[in-house]
């Protein structure tokens, strides 16, 4: 493996709320240097469950997504509260989003957005002995749940309603992950 | 379908070179007002390859990640330039990082990353029928070429090596799309 550039130095460019923008100036092994941007959020980073309604029934939300300004087709997820247990965070935005909580609680795996700029992680936890509970959550407007087949993956990336990466490679992995494969 | 959020106002909180923080105002249908934030980059958008050496293998660059500080295991992209075509934005980013060119492109879909703050689209094309073909990047070290058996896909992405989700939704769609399913 080669060696990591050296971060020579980090400093913040810009803030706002929720965001933090930081330039860094990195020296590569080969003795180039360069300037990146990153972004850093506010957050410990995100969980996304896969609610398991029965052995092939996922449910998603669809909720509306001010970056792209329409809805959205997705599975539910939030951020992980300050030492806040990872399983514990998913439970609650499960019974938040969903109504639902779950008996049998699951890490599958740590995805990333776009590791170039991005350092957030979503933390796939995959939910599954389900019953209904309901918690307030702070969503503006309810969420409206909808049943998916999980043998209909490629029906839903097709379908132009649900074009959120980690929740494709979630529903993948899921399935790879249950299959044994 | 419910009846989107109304835009009350957009405002720029913070601005770096890349990046663009607008903050929202938001009435939804029900009559709650909230306010988000929105991350926009410069740029028209991303294209991801998945470049196809053969039947079965796929090709992977392996590259330094400034958000994530570590070097990640990925298919190669690159931003659209203004006014450029998309395959042919594809066939470059594949000759400058991969050094092949692809006779045959194909669009199979686009993708988000994390609509609810970024507006970010990555456009998903796969490239076949290689040839050796290098075009001089901007890349500050050359790339590592990593080739990967398109049935290991459960391996990919637990080896910890690939994190991203949109690479990692791509192999599975072109699985899928390859497959005829």
């Amino acid at each position: 493996m080669r060696k990591k550039p050296r971060i020579l130095n980090t400093r913040t460019v810009a803030q706002s709320r929720l965001f933090h923008i930081e330039a860094l100036d990195l020296e590569f092994s080969n003795g180039t240097t360069t300037q990146y941007e990153r972004l850093r959020g506010a957050s410990r980073g995100t969980v996304l469950i896969v609610p398991m309604l029965d052995s092939h029934t996922v449910l998603l939300v669809r909720e509306y997504a001010a970056g792209t300004e329409r809805y959205e087709l997705g599975f539910p997820k939030g951020r992980i509260e300050p030492d806040e247990p990872l399983l514990e965070a998913a439970n609650r935005e499960l019974m938040e989003e969903v109504g639902y909580g779950a008996k049998r609680l699951e890490h599958l795996t740590s995805l990333t957005l776009a590791p170039g700029f991005l350092g957030h992680a979503t933390e796939i936890v995959l939910a599954q002995d389900l019953y209904p509970q309901r918690l307030e959550g702070d969503e503006p407007e309810e969420l409206e749940v909808v049943h998916w087949d999980m043998d209909a993956v490629g029906a839903l990336w097709r379908s132009g309603e649900c074009t959120e990466a980690r929740t494709i490679a979630a529903l993948f992995i899921t399935r790879e992950h249950l299959s044994g494969s």
